[in-house]
């Protein structure tokens, strides 16, 4: 698997199952690609498309998914809850396994450039792939979403596209094309019902308030039918190999000792980087000399 | 990776450099396996490669590696420490990722079966793959080694070949070949230099004196120069869906506890399925309903 890249393409299409299903078929349809996940949702009317392969089928797939998203989606008919600037979205790259994030950069700005000369898109550079620094943040390039872009991209300097024509595509408007780390969602269940002392570690570990870096968490209580109430630390480590699991679970488990509880039991939702498992287990081994290379298939899977 | 299986042919020449180096290069030379290793050993005067790859490029691959044996290593000419019968002494062919046992029996079998018609080689199945009961145990099969065999094969009923020819082959002996799963070396390294405590549990956790099943462990004391010394329990997990590593480490903790001292760290030496190490993830983080299909890279790898 030399240079497994990730591509998590966001549509503005969540109720017409049909859209949805004619556009994971133009990116199953290329040789060399995974669909590892699709996923709509209603409210927002949007769904997520998660895909890997190395960069050159990656790419190949992910422009023939806009390619049909044009055709398919009219940003003048769409409604829904979830900020949209286009009807793709937006569109990350992801490193895996070996790859590093450089090579999503490079990637990322060299499809943008692409697809906005073949299908006349205005197209927005973000995270690790901006441009210009004030568009690292996706929601700085979404604000005023699709209405407001379609409005000022001829007229205000901020809002010229980094590629693409100074006006939104007709159906499809403008779309953001980036670079990121692979995310993990990571929730940390608590042996006890207080909210309260939820909210109150997520505050303590988060970066935004002063805690570990790449590391976003909110406190949450879960109230499953026929299931006692929990309190949750609901996070997402944005890079773990700043901060991983372990490091959050340690510190997490700190903080509810000192408050007299424990962690009962952690989640891991979707799918994580092996090597950040890896990471845990090498922790709570204190495994000497231990590198991600000693995992047979993983081993394997880079020579290949 | 479709049906992933290692081999790891075990050669009678460890001295002759350029011999190791010639059936290495046999084995590289097929398309669609990976070298993962190999060393020698001058004392025992034998080598070990591990390769790995789907059914048919391995089977090619160890074929060719038998052949270029036979024509470069004379068991008349051998002499080494450790036990052998032939040229190439053992085959096993192991499962890995979602490959089962099943497969590696049903490919020892059939694999035996050609190389005994191609080479005019007898062969002898062991391990999960041995067809008389009494052959499951390779010391078994090698009892009196190569000198014994020639002797014997023609004229003792038990050392009746399951393929092959009722004489050994003129250079190259006999062969076992066979079928295990995946074996992790793994070390845990007390708080101390009492070699009697390792020992004590070593014999405590191993198989063979009562302990837990599929593990083999012994205590050693490692006197490396320049740091302290200390007392190892040293294990190989033979089947680590039966116990794996977490629970070795637990138990192993639990006697040092005991004793009154501790773990200092782990080593795993060599390669180990990724599966065994993300038990240990799934156990340290008492993860609810994980799957080792969410680590990404294995994920890839089982559906590419």
């Amino acid at each position: 698997m030399p240079g497994l890249i990730e591509c998590v393409p966001n549509f503005s299409e969540g109720r017409r199952e049909e859209v949805v299903d004619e556009i994971v078929r133009a990116v199953a349809s290329i040789d060399g690609v995974t669909v590892l996940d699709h996923t709509s949702d209603v409210t927002h009317n949007r769904s997520v498309i998660t895909f890997a392969g190395s960069a050159q089928p990656v790419v190949r797939a992910a422009t023939a998914a806009v390619g049909r998203a044009l055709e398919l989606i009219d940003m003048e008919q769409h409604t829904g809850a979830h900020p949209r600037i286009g009807a793709v979205d937006v569109i990350p790259f992801v490193p895996l396994g070996t790859t590093r994030i450089e090579e999503c950069v490079d990637l990322a700005r060299r499809f943008g450039e692409q697809i906005a000369a073949r299908f006349d898109l205005p197209v927005y550079l973000y995270g690790e792939a901006a441009l210009r620094p004030e568009r690292r943040r996706l929601a700085a390039v979404r604000r005023g979403q699709y209405e407001a872009i379609r409005d000022e991209i001829a007229t205000e300097a901020h809002r010229a596209p980094d590629f693409g024509p100074a006006r939104v595509h007709p159906r499809g408007g403008a779309v953001a094309v980036g670079a990121r780390k692979p995310l993990i969602a990571f929730n940390i269940n608590l042996r006890t019902d207080d909210l309260g002392l939820a909210i109150k570690i997520a505050n303590a570990i988060r970066e935004s308030s002063g805690g570990m870096p790449a590391v976003q968490a909110m406190g949450i209580l879960l109230e499953n039918p026929g299931m006692p109430r929990m309190a949750q630390v609901s996070t997402n480590l944005v890079d773990w190999e700043r901060t991983g699991i372990a490091a959050v679970v340690n510190e997490v488990r700190r903080l509810a000792r000192e408050a007299g509880t424990d962690i009962d039991h952690c989640e891991l939702i979707g799918l994580a980087p092996t090597g950040a498992l890896l990471e845990v287990t090498a922790n709570a081994l204190r495994l000497a000399d231990f590198s991600a290379d000693q995992a047979l298939e993983l081993r394997l899977a880079r020579d290949r």
